[in-house]
């Protein structure tokens, strides 16, 4: 069993019984594979008799993506594996407990959420979710911060940067986030009615200066270690409960990427509300509901963060006056200009969300796809600029006015 | 032999003649170790009877300094070697040649360099150095783009980054440097009569401020390789040529730590000027030599590095309009910075230079002393206001003239 290969359903029962202690002995497991099969195979394995759950986790040698198929590091698996551990320590009861990881056959035996929603899918059958904010903006401060110099001991911290470095993946982000976006690449994929705003997307001189300096930003600030790719399609959730999973991108980089990563996706769902409330007083409630959450997670995450390094920074110099303002003004302006990025990628580049692409109508698609634009290059192009989180909603808001 | 242990002077020898090919097999070899014991054993072998030469580098498990005793990692031998290895790929000729590496020994067999002199003694004795601006811009500027995203393949470099993970000895630069000379510290050691002045220095909050906030920058800023070491103490120098030796404080940092590194050992010894210049003439000519090496190794610098940017910049984004004057914007704020930064680290904390500790009759001692912490201060706090390497020159100018 111990060299790399594909696991079968039964091998999945196999490794599911003999490397954890979930299942009682007695009672047939039975095993299912839920994965898309693009980057991993993932099996829910279950005990009928006892109602006992569990998911076993493998990542595949490639990754597929609109038929294409490439090959991609099994690294990936132990990173997801030790970002979750760690993720676990310092914001617990938000990612699954891993149970077990083998890196040789890149498997992470884990909890099985399947009692929670894909928060894109909730959000787009019209979920409220009253404690994702303080759920989000709790993992966000204590992740960054108790991952970042000043909330770890700084030599131990360079030890985790040398362990998380992902060069294949952040490779994928590089591409398809900072680069391919703003030309006119193959990997890019969009609706033919979008060819004039790609135009004007790809001679944007003023905005490509910024997408250059946000994306030295990724590639060179060891910040703290993130989550990498923090979309709403990384998130398990329900009413009550909000679990962070799928840290394969994880590496040391700047805080507000995985901010933005949250920010964003709440955004391009706001900006498709005219095909999923069609009601025009259930989409304004529906609008407010989603930038009152982009509000309430910055603020609250600002709040929790500066809790954290008044209670808990590491040393003397974290305590230096005036430099947590310096910090947490940097960090805004890092979280608006990322969460621009992020926007702009899901209606150019090659990854989509199905908040826009699910919208049937091309002209309402349409609209949804350019009010996304709209707000992303603003953001981007007005980040270094900003003071306030209220400057990215003024943004949001009067663009979806227009 | 392969186990480590601190090599005898015969031991040097069987390795030199062992694990080279340098010395022709008959002749005698001879050795001598010529360290100061502190940090390394350093053994010059050599054949009387054909005049060649070589050194046999090793790292010692501890590192001794005013008297305490502390262990440190043999690692640095690795790093040290490494980076040679790969400053030499990029900067061909200005650092000693790597005939072998030993890491089991901590062991680096290395060109003998013992025709040139350490240039903070050759500067002492009143060398002129016409050629080191040219030299050490090259070495700045080559070793610097070429292992940053600019000028590397993004992927390679993360690597390199991994293996230049330097916890220990960035631990001691970020004590020494960036921490320890702005607070009453044990390790600090300055004269009595800078009492007053230390007072002021460890009272001056926002002189703290701009010190965390460039000591943020060296701890998560993975911009190059750094030689992290870079003072004049590192350099072997004649007038027609320069070495860079002794990196093994080498980590992936921001590139203003190397350039600022260089130029704030520059004006300490500009600072000492009244008395290893004591004739008012021959003083004011020295003082315009060393301003004028300041300038010209940044305007060098700069000017090399557009070069290598324009040519050999790795991708479509490095060539985004803007993005080339917005970088080495910051980079010469960032240089500004940690000129001063390495300039008061001299005079207040645990290391300081014979530039100025040499200095026999204590009120001119003071004078030097007092005018670095006046230009380091100076520097410190207006580095992020900086937009032209003049308003430096100017601070050490005018503070030099009161």
């Amino acid at each position: 069993m111990s060299t790399y290969h594909p696991l079968t359903e039964s091998e999945a029962i196999q490794v599911a019984r003999s490397l954890t202690n979930i299942f009682e002995s007695e009672g047939e497991l039975v095993s299912r594979e839920i994965g898309d099969g693009n980057l991993n195979l993932v099996f829910h394995v279950s005990q009928p008799s006892t109602g006992l759950s569990l998911i076993v986790k493998q990542a595949l040698p490639y990754a597929k993506v609109v038929g294409e198929s490439w090959p991609l590091t099994l690294d990936r698996a132990r990173i997801e594996s030790e970002a979750l551990i760690i993720e676990e320590r310092f914001a617990p009861g938000l990612v699954p407990k891993v149970y077990h990881t083998d890196n040789e056959l890149a498997l992470t035996i884990m909890e099985d959420l399947s009692n929670h929603v894909i928060m894109r899918q909730g959000l787009i059958e019209g979920g409220f979710y009253p404690k994702f904010a303080e759920d989000i903006s709790d993992f966000l401060a204590r992740t960054l911060f108790f991952t970042s110099d000043l909330g770890m001991n700084q030599q131990e911290k360079k030890l985790l940067v040398r362990s998380f470095a992902n060069p294949e993946l952040c490779k994928i982000t590089e591409d398809l986030i900072f680069d391919h976006p703003y030309v006119d690449a193959d990997t890019n994929s969009f609706d033919a009615h979008l060819r004039e705003d790609a135009n004007k997307l790809w001679a944007d001189s003023e905005l490509h200066l910024e997408v250059a300096i946000l994306r030295e930003k990724f590639l060179t600030h060891a910040q703290a270690l993130l989550h990498g790719d923090l979309h709403t399609g990384s998130i398990f959730i329900t009413p009550e409960s909000t679990k962070i999973i799928d840290p394969e991108f994880a590496y040391f980089g700047p805080m507000g990427f995985d901010i933005g990563a949250v920010l964003a996706n709440l955004l391009l769902h706001y900006a498709s509300q005219e095909h999923w409330s069609p009601n025009a007083t259930a989409r304004d409630e529906r609008r407010k509901y989603l930038i009152q959450s982009v509000r309430e997670i910055w603020v609250l995450f600002e709040s929790k963060f500066r809790a954290l390094w008044d209670e808990h920074g590491i040393d003397r110099i974290a305590k230096t006056a005036g430099y947590q303002d310096y910090y947490l003004r940097n960090l805004l302006q890092d979280t608006i200009g990322f969460t621009g990025a992020k926007m702009v990628r899901r209606i150019v580049g090659l990854a989509h969300v199905a908040d826009i692409d699910r919208i049937p109508e091309p002209a309402v698609r349409a609209k949804a796809q350019r009010l996304s634009l709209e707000i992303g290059t603003k953001l981007i192009k007005r980040n270094r600029q900003s003071t306030s989180i209220e400057q990215l909603i003024d943004i949001a808001d009067s663009a979806s006015k227009v």
